[in-house]
């Protein structure tokens, strides 16, 4: 067989390639129609599917992660979609592309290309399924946002504050008539793609939720058969995407049948998660991340598909700082995905002030791992950042924008302080992120010491700085620190001491 | 055998008779010579120890339970205190005297005549070793405090911010040339006393703490015979002050030798605790309730003897909000006697906001438990209230004094909402306590929810309060609700809301 490459079809790498076929319209393509491609460059390869968008067209999409000459052939069980051929070129990456994000050094992240990744996550549950103008509003607060994850759905969201009806459904049907769960209303997954590609511009990665139980549609019960047909078409159309990560579900315990009481419609046994992942395992040949997310009860994030912990608070008062504790007892980057949601709304879980946000933030990061933002201010219109995106009143996001630049400027990723380093367990009282011993970030959260001793590795000297979390200044003391030596603090709650050491 | 009653002789109901008796000086009184005496009223009888109080006097006091004539007998090894008979006349108490305190209904407090004790603590272990001006200073601060119990040691403390020497030792001898733990020095036991009385006075319990690990006396380790002999010897002397509870320990944990790198000298095994109970027990005819107090492991409240739990703070994150787990893993008052202190110093244990002592004030107490206070602020002279006594610089007190009214008002003991009141959990997010269906008292804490909706059980009507717990404002709010209703709230913390339903 011969290759024909287009040479203007020219594709940076971690880009898109789409190659589209017409076919059969007749019958139910989303189902009758086997396609797949496989793509070659050099020795490597990789086995794609394709899907039916609709009017009689097929496609198949295709990131190379390589420079270099890519070339395709098709496999189909319809003749005039089946040994098609082509290829491109693919060519370095411009700045700012760095590839889909992959677990780091066990407990962290780095892009594709070795960039290092610090999820600072948000959420929006229902963004896409607003009103064009607030969707375009919710992009352009991103982007002045510290914000470079967000989780959203797939499907529209029934719950308290989400009433309104979307202009796009996943399915052929209606609200009235019913949906027909074998039949994807393609328009809805081009909107959706347009929106992670919209994200995608702004360097936030797309966390996006397969299933959840906050349902008036059907969507969170359409049986196993059309579950795995939704999800073979859906990696099949979005997997070529580098910021997507797969979400498999929101609260995935409410979704099974064992809590009694709560809205949503329980569907799923917890079998059903591992079909799932291996469904997407299956159909995405670029290993994006994977997650599940809970509400009630832990998931067993010890399962060999799951990537890193995606974690909802659990307990009113204790949330990241259980962090060092999940690494230790799951082995994976510990992602706090929600913490809880600043904001003044009826439930617990949507009225913690802007302090206690970004003092969750600290505690988590400070324990090697990652903390999402969530914001639930009551509104006029009802426009809640959770859920609706829109704008952000709250008072934490330039708190953990600051917070992710001190991040970013450690030497490396910050882990716990260990047990070792610890000595007699002196920092009890007190949060500490390290690096090595090159660096130290002790963190004071709500208590409000006015004077702190420390006892550092010997031979080693150190900068410090006086930093007001709250407050958003760095204090740097003049000298170089050694040995054992006090600090004054300003009796303050929300104070950390970062302590470099000098090269 | 005839008693002859000194009609002069007339006590209060729960005050103290003493009667005295000249007796030998020769070799060791405190351990070769053994003085009870039996006294009667009616049918009731009680045998309660003497105890040598230096310069050959011998005493032996009793603290009578009902009104009417008593009598009693002695009983010695030495003939000249032997067959001593004497007797009074008890009279009912006057306002303000209740008897000792007792264990009511389980999980909360009573005096003897049934008045209900809510406990409000508040801790200054070594108060009594400093200038008798700042002691004189701490009892002025006590009577204008909400305050009414103390925390204190028999012995004086050796820790950070204390290293003052005392002016009295409870033993002969001296720091340099050693002490003898068999021989006490009475007027260190009379300076005792009369602090007690002075906390009786204000209507202050003291819960007394007979030994502690910060020790550079060498008391907290003289040995088990020495042990023994002094709480034969202290409960002897102490037990008829109505006053008084019994806490074997400041933690008990670093008295033993499980914790390495603490200081303190560990110098306690497990089994020393029972004993000591069963030696206060057997010596002390009023039952005075007894307890035990730890630091980093949680003792077995569960033991017979322990009439009450007394718990410190053992997560930095989460303390009084366990009350209602420890109430059913216990069966007891849950007591937290330590939930930290407010305060400025470097140790994560001092150095917690007044609103942040309060909230756990209103953590625990909601949920059926009791609360103490302790304030730890930086001072020029290092007279901090926990350790020294002296004044109080806090701003937790006065809210403290607003809860205890709150509590008081309310028309019985506070217990945690059930599971049955409590539906389909709507109340995970809200702290509630409750009198039946006849009081409900919610609190939101740290969460800033700017409204809330009720379901109240069917039937009762409610009167509502909307209560500032910082700002110490109640706002009732006009009308009668029940059922189903919405409450605006401000959208602030430390709010709470009081139903009190009309009979």
């Amino acid at each position: 067989m011969s290759y024909t490459i287009d040479m203007k079809n020219v594709i940076e790498q971690w880009s898109v390639f789409e190659a589209n076929f017409d076919g059969p319209e007749q019958g139910n393509p989303f189902i009758d129609v086997i396609l797949s491609a496989e793509f070659r460059s050099g020795t490597k390869s990789a086995t794609v599917n394709g899907f039916y968008d609709g009017d009689g067209v097929y496609r198949i999409r295709f990131m190379p992660d390589s420079p270099g000459e890519w070339t395709f052939c098709t496999n189909s069980n319809v003749k005039s979609l089946n040994e098609k051929s082509g290829g491109f070129i693919c060519v370095s990456p411009s700045a700012g592309i760095h590839g889909p994000v992959r677990v780091k050094n066990q407990f962290h992240f780095k892009y594709s290309d070795g960039k290092p990744y610090f999820p600072v996550g948000t959420t929006c549950y229902a963004w896409i399924h607003q009103t064009e103008e607030l969707q375009e509003r919710t992009l352009q607060t991103l982007s002045g946002s510290p914000f470079n994850k967000i989780r959203m759905c797939v499907f529209p969201k029934h719950y308290d504050y989400n009433h309104n009806e979307p202009s796009r459904y996943p399915y052929d049907g209606s609200l009235k008539a019913g949906f027909n769960f074998q039949r994807f209303n393609p328009s809805f997954f081009r909107h959706l793609e347009q929106r992670i590609l919209g994200l995608q511009k702004l360097g936030v990665e797309c966390d996006l939720i397969l299933f959840h139980p906050y349902d008036r549609w059907g969507f969170s019960a359409m049986g196993s058969q059309n579950d795995d047909l939704y999800l073979q078409y859906i990696v099949s159309r979005l997997s070529s995407f580098r910021n997507i990560w797969w979400s498999l579900a929101n609260e995935y315990d409410i979704m099974e049948r064992t809590i009694s009481g709560h809205s949503g419609t329980p569907s799923k046994v917890p079998g059903d998660w591992d079909r799932f992942a291996q469904i997407i395992q299956k159909n995405d040949p670029y290993h994006h991340l994977i997650s599940i997310h809970n509400c009630m009860r832990m998931f067993d994030h010890k399962k060999s598909w799951v990537t890193h912990c995606s974690i909802q608070r659990m307990d009113v008062y204790k949330t990241s700082e259980n962090t060092d504790e999940w690494r230790r007892e799951f082995g994976k980057p510990v992602v706090i995905d929600e913490c809880s949601y600043e904001g003044n709304i009826n439930h617990g879980w949507g009225n913690i002030t802007g302090q206690e946000m970004t003092r969750r933030y600290w505690e988590g990061m400070l324990r090697g791992g990652y903390v999402g933002h969530g914001e639930t201010y009551v509104h006029p219109q009802e426009i809640l950042w959770w859920s609706h995106g829109g704008e952000l009143y709250g008072t934490s996001p330039s708190r953990i924008a600051f917070l992710k630049k001190i991040i970013e400027d450690a030497p490396a990723e910050i882990n716990p302080i260990s047990k070792s380093q610890d000595g007699i367990d002196m920092n009890w009282d007190v949060t500490v992120g390290t690096v090595g011993e090159d660096f130290f970030l002790y963190y004071f959260g709500f208590n409000q010491p006015s004077f702190r001793t420390f006892r550092m590795p010997e031979g080693k000297g150190y900068h410090i700085d006086i930093i007001d979390t709250w407050d958003m200044s760095i204090i740097p003391l003049s000298g170089v620190f050694s040995n054992q030596f006090r600090i004054d603090l300003p009796a303050k709650q929300y104070i950390a001491i970062r302590m470099t050491a000098i090269r």
